[in-house]
């Protein structure tokens, strides 16, 4: 069995990562780390968990085979670089090895890189663009959930130069994407105040957006990418949708001919579907799934893609897992079958 | 004290209107209509208005001075018809008098306009645009509730051409939009679906798109306007915030300028205030305040601006009641005047 | 391979199948039913199901070798009774077949009951009570999510004899348990009513009040049980908590001894667990599990159990998967296994 | 003009009592304080009173004539013990006036009550109950949410004699009752964690227990009443709804005559309504209505009373200014007539 040891597990990508691996036939958790929570027996502070009764350590203990980290941004290349200079799979569910310019990185979190040297050794963890690398890698960085919803939206129409270089991503994102610590910090997450409540934030700059940039620009093959990017919170647990905006290059083109370049692009995903209709962030709920609409608007000439997934599974911890399995060689979809719970 | 007839007051405008004109000074409600529920007391179907126990009768008795409809469209422009020819002021909450071109009726709503002939009379009753003419005005189209926060958060920047004629409006409503009655004909308003859901919908045209068009190519004095509309549904009962984004004309005009520019045009209104910070919708709740905040997206040269309202009351019961004060002569504000219920 | 029919797939304890009988290895679903949506593939109406790419039949179609029902009450029995006399295995998870006595069906549910001659066959479907009784059955009523919910609560206390005949139970469901035909007929489960509402109902009878009285009887080994239920609705979509109020014979029992009386009656139970901390409805989303807090108002002399539960889990489609464990020889647990959704 | 202090502004009674208080005719808010937010302005912490610009001081500045506290209890006291050894009328939203008895306020708050000596002045603001105590007062103990709701529940019963003194109190409270600050100390109100939850809490004691047993025990006019109360976590913003329970005395009496009793006890008074339905929280919102709805388990012997408020404002500010309006002599309805807001 592969040793898996999970960094901040008391945080929402950390517990998911539970969820999901307590179910996977080829591994097993044998090292859990927290901060706060250390000393304290896993179920205790998550009873959800209760069937992994694990001490919570506060670093990973005992040899691991690969190891995974929900650490916030900064903390956690820190807390990985030894593990990953000893040559342990690394997967990075924070922002630390996202950005491949450290300056970069600085620009978007205000903090200073604190591991520039491993940043070459870190493959984009988004399978649909990069498998290949991912195959070989052994450290990913994990994308945030918002750039997983954007790209998977866009990377069709960017990569067949469908569009015009000039996107706005609109994004909609349930209340545990700030994470569990949030609230510490910002009344906005309180039930009362989060409930019966919409609001746009970031609007000053958001860190994934150069995330969102890089990928697009390297789709092109380009140097950058101009891209408008939009988040908001709205009053649901789990679940973003992105909506996606883009003038076509060629403004005869019709929903038909879109929809086709979309579902041959994604042909062989098992995790991203292009559907029918409108698709709902229920309809993703607690599975791996993306889904991913593309229309035209035609009076305006306009592509509008819509996609949707659940924040914490392909937005997190699910890829996180895909991503794993394809760096261990397992099949990329072990422990990651499960239906959506609708409703 | 005015007389007035509400007609179809069990939808949720219409008891809106009950709750508002209820504390209206000058004002009597004399009148109700309904459907299913002709015959019973208005208690009986709303036990929240209690303290008004009229009775619901099929259609408007007695002479009333002034009726507002919230019937859905067509059906509107049907029941009103009479009462506009015999003199009643009148405000139609419903669709049927906003647009000033049949044929823009018939492919928005797939119906044939019931009373064409009546057109020329309506006025577009948004007061921050068209005051003078809601004044003196016998008939007014009260405004979609999309369309009320899209307009209020672009007409600045149309009007002083701030903005290329090619505008995104990306909104964000509470269910309540919907209606009492949609229920029937729509899973997605059960609490069970619409709970732990954002979804997309009308992105094969949606009748508020060439409202919002309509208007913004009148602010700029030209036959048409370019706009994506794409509204969305949020798991809350009352709100709205849309997100408009839009190329600056020229891109290196700041934020700065166009918030001077957004308070000088706001600076005499009532109820519309530019914003500080990004507005939540939460705090428009109950109130008759639409709120602007708008920004530049400085890498992309764009102009985004978010707006928020309470759908029921600035995006219907409210603005109606402001359409009347207009109409009467009354103070713009009478009746309108409490704070927004928060949390 | 066992062959699965499931009549009334499209609603929500029917989709609940689907998506638990996915992951089962024994079994394969061959036939699915629906009312109005017999003519149309279940990705069509449900596409969170789209692995599953069935016709919805208007009948049980080919042989199968298990039937689950969840139509209406009622239209149940008739539609199960062909099946039940031809020899397949059937677990009703309707109420058809829950109560022994037709009379008090009648009473409930103010119909006359539809087969009564099939009642002696039924065994009602609670393993924790029942289970040799169940692994012989042919025909298994499965519970109602709130008697599920209340007499997992009580039946420790009940069987030893620690209360007198004379408990409430107040209930707190979300609002899938109305089902998903339910907003055709009533506007309480529209979102804009639902959301920020509490409402009890059922106060002139609820007809789970007979089933919980039924069972808790028999555990006392007498005639009737004295009960006082009381059902509520809250704003979310899954989970059934239960607060159960009953005085202690012997008022000088402690928390510390009922907390033993309900370890030792459970120890052996996959599917409850007595918690340390009050549960929460959140811990159970999406698994089979029952949580239940015992505890003692002292002041009052009185007992106090809080037990919660997934309403469309262990309150409708895992329970009926448990239930066709048992009745085929699997091991009880197969394809019940998921943890919790948290948060 | 009545000059008023707030103490602790930024709470959510405190932002509450802003937004009753700035309709009021007699009354002008001269002062209000905060903790952390002192040094800043009332419309920078909380936007959405942007019409009251008053800066936040740390202590009540100038003189006023009456002064709210909605500091956190023993704080409460403290702060307001000088305010009203000076003879200011004073009306403490916190817990520290409530209980009689310093000893039992000690075992429910854990802390030694702070002023003893100023226990003997102060009324129990439930008007209902003691409204000549309260006109003449000088110091006003509003009561808390839950009690409030419970007491208006059960005083008709309790004081003619229709039930045995053993209740059970089952309450089902909004988030918002933890208030603005909770969210620091428990990640129960983090909206991830409490959204699609339901939560019993305070098993082992709550505050509030004691409170309705002091005052149902005075409405028998007995040293003390046996009262089990239990309250819940459900995941709305504001409401409470009680469900309350007893046996009968007589067990002969019909629901009718329970009925007659509670209209006849809440005939004249202006904020409490005995209703022909079950009512729903959502039917109070905003408004100063505390709903009632008595009926009778026929087949248990028991009576049964649902009872519902908005825990903000008959729950807190719009009940600390009904009592204001007592004490000063203005009518007991001014600033309090608002409609509920539904949905």
């Amino acid at each position: 069995m592969t040793k898996v040891g999970i960094i901040n597990v008391t945080g929402y990508a950390g517990s998911e990562l539970v969820r999901i691996l307590y179910h996977h036939p080829e591994v097993e958790i044998t090292s859990v780390t927290g901060r706060s929570a250390a000393g304290k027996r896993l179920p205790e502070v998550l009873p959800h968990l209760w069937q992994l009764d694990l001490p919570i350590t506060s670093s990973v203990e005992g040899s691991v085979d690969v190891v995974f980290s929900s650490l916030p941004s900064g903390a956690s290349a820190e807390a990985l670089a030894p593990l990953i200079e000893s040559g342990v799979k690394t997967v990075d569910i924070a922002a630390d090895f996202r950005l491949h310019d450290p300056l970069e990185f600085k620009r978007a979190y205000n903090i200073d890189h604190p591991a520039p040297h491993l940043l070459e050794k870190a493959v984009y963890g988004l399978p649909e663009i990069h498998r290949e690398a991912i195959n070989r890698a052994t450290l990913v960085a994990n994308p945030g959930c918002y750039p997983e919803a954007a790209i998977l939206a866009l990377a069709p129409a960017v990569r067949e130069g469908l569009i015009i270089d000039d996107v706005i991503v609109d994004a909609k994102s349930g209340i545990s994407g700030a994470g569990r610590g949030g609230l510490a910090t910002n009344s906005m997450y309180h039930f009362a105040e989060a409930n019966e409540n919409v609001v746009a934030y970031g609007l000053d700059g958001h860190g994934h957006q150069p995330e969102i940039a890089q990928e697009l620009a390297e789709l092109r093959e380009a140097e950058s990418a101009r891209v408008t990017f939009v988040p908001h919170l709205v009053p649901m647990t789990r679940g973003i949708l992105a909506t996606c905006y883009a003038r076509l290059q060629d403004e005869t083109v019709r929903k038909q001919t879109v929809r086709e370049i979309y579902q041959e692009f994604y042909a062989n995903e098992p995790f991203v579907r292009v559907t029918d209709t409108p698709p709902r962030t229920k309809q993703t709920t607690g599975s791996n799934l993306c889904l991913v609409y593309p229309t035209v608007d035609e009076r305006a000439g306009r592509l509008v893609v819509v996609s949707c997934l659940d924040n914490l599974v392909k937005g997190a911890a699910g890829q996180a897992v895909q991503n794993m399995n394809l760096m261990l060689g397992f099949p990329e979809t072990v422990a990651l079958e499960s239906l959506a719970i609708y409703p």
